[in-house]
């Protein structure tokens, strides 16, 4: 088998314009092209496309994640294929890749084998500049902050009450805690800070969930990036630079369409982390796909205790979108890990717990039908297959294998079928699982108590102090994003499969003014990756005719 | 009058790839497009150029910098839609602006008034995210530098002898100086740094100074990032990082096609530091445009005596590029303040001092004529421009008014037929002042004592140490690139017009391997600039409908 650089390198790719005019009836002048195979859709078209109607919108998510993951791009991607090979005008939405983990241990974020997005070297490297967009329009702030702390600092920062970090779209662990403005006066105040990767920017939260130009400077404004010595937020919109962080921003708020290896076309826009964030591709992508496609394959990131609870109480929520079916991807290989220590069948029988409990939240507290996918490899046997096949029974949900990997669209079309069915019965009651006038920790409660089946739920002295400070400053109105581990339901990577009577601990909260969300943080949660001792990078090369080798 | 901005964005651009084939003769296979009005010409197309004879070269560089700047790149625009004007086949190569400056004070630097290249706005901001590629490149290797270290130092790398700092394209004092990798053993080993802006990087001289992916990869390689214990060097291929640096820059490569408002064709590619780098924009572009263009109009940073010093010595002489002749921009205005506390006609006459040490500079030094272009403003008296012309008459200098900025191409027609008669005649003998032989100290002593006229040259302690060092490992066939103010001849700023006798100090050197030139660095160097009270970023908006305003 060919490595996923390889197969993308050889695929044919349709050049995008003519691409869009054919399978979605775009004109030329709604897109503006970064090269020939990847274009920038106008807001203004985006806008002119508001009376149409919606197509569905199918969500894919998986079982708790295990280190060699579990293919759900790869899933997202053939179940687009797939569709389109059954005869359905079929668009995905993806999350844009982070560059920094690319030169560490991951490689590429474009799917994989036979279902990719391409061109994944542009998708993985700089694309069409959003993530670069991103960086600076947050590393501005942060200048300005300084900036008007040094130059008299007349809004009463309090140097050591500052949250607005810096950003670099880099794998950078020297950058996690730093000092700054050292060496004398010219040089500002110094101060502790630090750089988190790009995608942990609240910029990128705000940028995925700003529904226009206008939105995305209001909540850009609204963002707080630290506090005066009586604990007054100062904001964006205070130091007047909502305004340029906007034009900065204002071309990477326009979605990237792409195609995948099949010529389905595919909105690739935004990439915020799904852990401190939300972790969905961006409002406007998937807005726009659902006025184009009658069937639109999106994806959140983690396992489905985690992207797709975000995905509905925080995208879904705010921007009024009504999802038809969940497709849960597994693999037997990562259903027998759950199942460990057990081995063979046992095993696998032990780990179905894990995709028990994710069937189950989805519809019960997601209000989704559940459609479980079995990434199918070589290895699997025919009686593990069975078992998992049987147990699905059992509960009533649909279970197919798919092959996509290996055989593109074609592999997946039992799935795309399964898809079809489930959203022309249109029985999906999209439900969230906490109002919006419910006090935060009552907010993190109901996800903690009933997604992650936790026991209940402790505050550290530290986040209480917090969650009056936000009821104060009348904060209690937004959703939760909770950020623990994406390991376990519990705050414990270890408790693999399905525990439940653990108890949850917020350590602290963090106040995303702009995106319009608290995080409460249970655990450790990196915000800045480092690079491993033989890093990627190493291995990436470029020859003289400009063709990339090492990213895979 | 309104405002740059403004006149942009009333401007009708013409599309660029049918531009491209109108205007160049290039089909549109040879061009990726970055929207509809900005592409990057293909290395392959460039390549397939290389049996055309090359057009002139036409250098323009000025006076003496004074505060509210000559207008060199308005002329540069000026000039070459003039000669379009008279009907020559011309290009424009200029330095892509940037990011940083443009939220502090300077606005944008993209010309101004009827004389710009455009979409203004995408120049100053974004652009083709060629400057984006250069800073992900130069912190990718600082990564892997502290990752290398981090992970047991095979190498042996002194954290107190690193050399290669972090960039990021923003005015940000607090980041000239910090202390990095704090917080304990998962994060590094605690050492001084500091950020640079982006064009203050080495691989951006390096980018601007390749004359192929090979060659970039090779000068990247080369960069010494700091030294072992016992000071030997350690470089970017010993740490296996030059393959993805290079893979991260190889569109950044392409040169960077845009229009001038009155559709005359400009590449805009890379923008080096004229103080501590040699602040031309790259070979690849000079050398495409040469097989495009009969004429090519390029500019270098600052007064003559660094950047077009620099063009001549590093630039034309390492890329075996012949220019033609060198325009000298002055204004009355900045005359007059070189000739101050003078007031009127005798601080003029004074001033005038600088304007012929220039020119004979130009004409002795660098082997070419000089045309002297007088910026014309409205203030300007007609005493003022008599007194101009009869000294240039006296030297025996062509010197031509010019109203480009008010009138467009048709203000500098006079210009454009000066600096045809110029080129037919084919007088120009380019020179070197210094031999690739000679020992670093005399080429710089060679550089000061003829274009500086400075009486004598001190090198401190650590510059004669670091001379020998840099002597040791082979580096003495490099050419020197001197940074000192741009605001006189000599190292203070204060001595206007035209000082001699002065001394000039070297207080330390600086290596840069890849981009194989050695930088001495005599006075305050700014590597980093911050922002002012007021910047400009807090006037910096986009409206709905994506409307930049307050860039000028």
């Amino acid at each position: 088998m060919p490595t996923d650089i390889e197969i993308a390198q050889a695929a044919q790719l349709q050049k995008i314009i003519p691409l869009a005019q054919q399978r979605l009836g775009l004109p030329e002048e709604a897109l503006s092209p970064y090269g020939h195979y990847k274009a920038k859709l106008s807001l203004s078209h985006i806008d002119s496309l508001q009376p149409r109607p919606d197509g569905h919108l199918v969500l894919v998510t998986a079982i708790t994640p295990t280190p060699p993951g579990e293919g759900k791009t790869t899933t997202t991607v053939g179940l687009g294929d797939a569709l389109a090979h059954i005869g359905e005008r079929a668009m995905i939405c993806l999350r844009e890749p982070s560059l920094g983990p690319c030169f560490g241990m991951k490689g590429g974020a474009a799917g994989g084998g036979h279902a990719q997005v391409v061109p994944m070297e542009d998708i993985n490297l700089h694309f069409t500049g959003d993530f670069h967009a991103v960086g600076l329009a947050h590393n501005l702030l942060a200048a300005m902050l300084d900036n008007h702390i040094h130059h008299g600092n007349a809004l009463g920062l309090d140097v050591r009450r500052i949250s607005w970090r810096r950003v670099v779209d880099m794998n950078d662990r020297a950058l996690r805690h730093i000092t700054v403005a050292l060496g004398g006066p010219g040089n500002g105040y110094p101060r502790e800070d630090g750089f988190d990767i790009v995608v942990a920017s609240e910029v990128m939260a705000i940028l995925c969930l700003a529904t226009s130009l206008s939105d995305l400077k209001r909540r850009l404004g609204a963002i707080v990036v630290g506090y005066t010595a009586d604990k007054r937020p100062v904001t964006a919109r205070q130091l007047q630079a909502d305004g340029a962080m906007a034009a900065l921003l204002k071309d990477a708020l326009a979605p990237n369409l792409v195609q995948t290896l099949e010529g389905t076309p595919a909105l690739v826009h935004g990439g915020p982390f799904a852990n401190i964030a939300h972790g969905c591709n961006s409002v406007i992508a998937t807005r726009t796909a659902l006025k184009l496609a009658d069937y639109v394959v999106t994806e959140a990131g983690f396992g489905a205790d985690l992207g797709a609870e975000k995905f509905i109480n925080i995208k879904c929520r705010k921007a009024g979108l009504q999802p038809a079916c969940a497709v849960v991807v597994a693999t037997v290989r990562a259903l027998k890990h759950h199942g460990a220590p057990a081995q063979g069948l046992a095993a696998l029988e032990a780990g179905m717990a894990n995709l028990q409990r994710h069937v189950e939240n989805i519809q019960q507290h997601y209000g989704l039908e559940a459609i479980v996918a079995i990434n199918r490899f070589d290895a699997d046997s025919a009686e593990e297959l069975a078992l998992v096949q049987a147990a699905c029974a059992r509960w009533q949900v649909r279970c197919v294998l798919a092959t996509h990997w290996s055989d593109g669209g074609r592999g997946a079309q039992a799935l795309a079928q399964a898809v079809v069915q489930v959203c022309q019965a249109r029985q999906a009651r999209p439900a969230t699982i906490y109002t919006d006038d419910m006090p935060l920790p009552d907010k993190i409660e109901a996800v903690a108590r009933k997604v992650y089946r936790a026991r209940a739920v402790q505050f550290s002295a530290k986040a209480q102090q917090q969650l009056a400070e936000f009821k104060a400053q009348g904060w209690e109105h937004l959703p939760v994003c909770i950020a623990k581990t994406q390991y376990s339901f519990s705050t414990d990577p270890k408790l693999l499969a399905a525990p439940e009577g653990h108890e949850i601990l917020v350590r602290e909260l963090r106040l995303n003014a702009g995106a319009e969300f608290v995080t409460a943080i249970c655990g450790d949660i990196m915000t800045m990756p480092g690079l491993p001792k033989a890093p990627a990078a190493e291995r990436i090369d470029v020859d003289a005719q400009g063709r990339i080798s090492g990213l895979f």
